[in-house]
């Protein structure tokens, strides 16, 4: 066994890790928009992008370096997604890296990550403008967390201090942003997650794997895919420490924690739901009836009422394609039971015992199909107003 | 080849077929709630229902009775969806069928179909009560179309009579509903149709399951399948004429009609997009490209919005799972290029020119993936203001 304490810093927290976020005039008004993670000693980096097929440049450019790098440094903007730009895309990464590396010949193998608008160039003049203001050293995780905010309503940062029994210990910490935009581009999910764990290289790609699936696999604000989403791992070895089982836990940790943060903070959202699917044929229809459940437009705009509309619920799992037998189906509010294999328990008394809980900031809804033992718990948020108002009205 | 002529009087347009309107007060004020259309002459019915695994108990009503049987009068209600009810949402149907048998012996094999709140009882009592008002042989297509609307803005029916060249003629009539509830349910679609075509029986459901791909299947309002969605048609051979091509091609002028009006009548919704897909790698490809843009919430917001959002078609299509390509794909609003294969066209005038495209009630969006010859158009609406608060506040 081990002990995980939270601990401040965020990406800055494990040993040997910097970052900072600065101004180069893509937001208005002087906000942070730039933002760097650096790892003083030599580090390790591995990645997960998207499944979009049009993945953007940063994401090819990082591509082309391998699957597990040497690397020491990301610069990361908001406001240009560099996504449809084909060679041109990458062919501004390379420049922008160029001047970097010119300037801090420390770096090795630097990449970039970038959320914003689709379809126009990087302004990689200003941004290239704006380099001479990066200090190596600076240990301002939550600035970096400022910076890469698009429509954020708050930042996103995490750390944790991982003890062994034997005492030795090793320190996570990361980043996020999720919500969406406040310009006309998809809603992406950028984390980057640093440690001075002594991961070995040929474990990161597989351990992100893991603790991804049940964490920002499992999370859906608009059921969109962006071009730009991306996971990044850095690992500088600088504890010396590692221990699988503990660095997995600490990870998935990390990344629940940031993943139920992105989809709390969707565009317009109050609420946070936690779908639990149980009773399925198999995980993967667990997965499906449970994501289902997030993306229907009918349950988040019901969940924006707080309305126990359990009819909605059992449509929606009954239209996902998972097998599935409404005299063996479940559905509770919390811990409200409203259908019961076949009984509709759904009263007044019950209804307004459900709606209590959907008054809260957070809840579960929880679907026994009663078939088999497949399992999966999937976040989603509420579809109100400010939904449609961030995403229609942004040039008002 | 055939003429094709538009006519009056929607379900009642073919020979010996009736219809009504009447109230029973299941909607509030004394409004129409409970419609009827019956065939004078014996009739033939045949069906597609929902995919969704909780099949209300009407559908499953009807298909105990077979694929195509004899059948001249169908019962249809609003508010209440008789899904989730078990067992005992059969025995309601088999009740109140009875008891309409006894008072009309000339019915063969009546049938439901019902739309509304999803796990309540059917209010057979009320509806027995008021089976006293139906006239088997009144005509009035309108009120019996206006009777099954929900949230519908406004009611749907058509007709057509088909001139062959030798002179003979058959017509068919139809009506629908869609648009959703204002009753916590789901958004049901139900499409009755009649014809006085001497169709063959063995063909009626094939006819069905062809013209109902390009149309009712190609709608989207909101992504969710309901408990009860019915496509019905009847048809009693009063013209004794039949040509399979003039029909079908009636069929399907028929359903693109109420299809295009139901998705255009999706809730709060105030535009119909045509979602052109060309150069898939195949007819499957080019489905799930145009389905994914008429559920993408980005697209959708962005349509109420009216704002030329391409790169979040691009992204929507990247991420659909289709096979595609940046220096393939290109993207027009009506006839307006903004993305050709890799250029971004999108300026200041072309913008404004898109937009303006988007000011209209009814348009296209055309994505040539560039990759081979699958085709298919899918049609969807906006979502706005109006649907969160019609799907959200349905309670105050």
């Amino acid at each position: 066994m081990f002990d995980l304490f939270p601990i401040h810093g965020g990406v800055c927290a494990p040993e040997g890790f910097s970052a900072d976020g600065i101004a180069a005039g893509l937001k208005k008004e002087g906000k942070l928009d730039v933002a760097f993670v650096h790892s003083l000693f030599p580090a390790k980096v591995s990645a997960l992008f998207t499944t979009n097929r049009f993945a953007a440049a940063p994401i090819r450019y990082f591509q082309g370096l391998g699957e597990v790098f040497d690397c020491n440094f990301v610069l990361i903007n908001a406001k240009n997604a560099n996504a449809m730009t084909g060679a041109e895309g990458i062919e501004d990464i390379e420049w922008l890296m160029e001047r970097l590396k010119h300037r801090f010949p420390s770096l090795v193998n630097p990449v970039m990550s970038s959320t914003g608008v689709i379809g126009a160039r990087l302004p990689k003049e200003k941004i290239e403008a704006s380099l001479g203001e990066i200090v190596l050293g600076k240990k301002e995780g939550a600035r970096a967390a400022q910076a890469i905010m698009t429509t954020d309503a708050f930042s996103k940062e995490v750390a944790f201090k991982v003890e062994l029994p034997d005492g030795r210990s090793f320190c996570i910490g990361a980043m996020a942003k999720g919500a969406g935009m406040i310009d006309p581009a998809m809603a992406t999910m950028l984390c980057f997650i640093t440690t001075d764990a002594d991961v070995p290289e040929n474990r990161m790609k597989e351990l992100l794997q893991k603790a991804v699936h049940t964490t920002f696999n499992a999370i859906s604000v608009d059921g969109d895919t962006s071009t730009n989403d991306t996971v990044m791992l850095f690992s500088n070895k600088a504890s010396g420490v590692y221990e699988e089982e503990a660095f997995l836990m600490a990870l998935e940790r990390v990344m629940h924690k940031l993943a139920t943060d992105v989809a709390r903070d969707g565009e317009g959202a109050k609420k946070l739901v936690a779908f639990e699917v149980s009773g399925a044929a198999s995980e993967e229809e667990a997965i499906k009836a449970a994501k289902a459940l997030t993306t229907s437009l009918l349950v988040k705009t019901a969940i924006f009422g707080e309305d126990p509309n359990w009819g909605r619920i059992a449509s929606t799992i009954g239209s996902s394609g998972v097998e599935c037998d409404e005299n063996r189906l479940r559905i509770s509010f919390g811990e409200v039971l409203v259908y019961d294999r076949g009984a509709i328990l759904f009263d007044k008394t019950i209804e307004e015992k459900a709606a209590s809980v959907m008054r809260q900031e957070s809840f579960k809804i929880h679907c026994d199909l009663g078939i088999g033992r497949g399992k999966f718990t999937a976040y989603g948020c509420d579809l109100g107003y400010e939904y449609v108002k961030i995403n229609a009205d942004y040039r008002t």
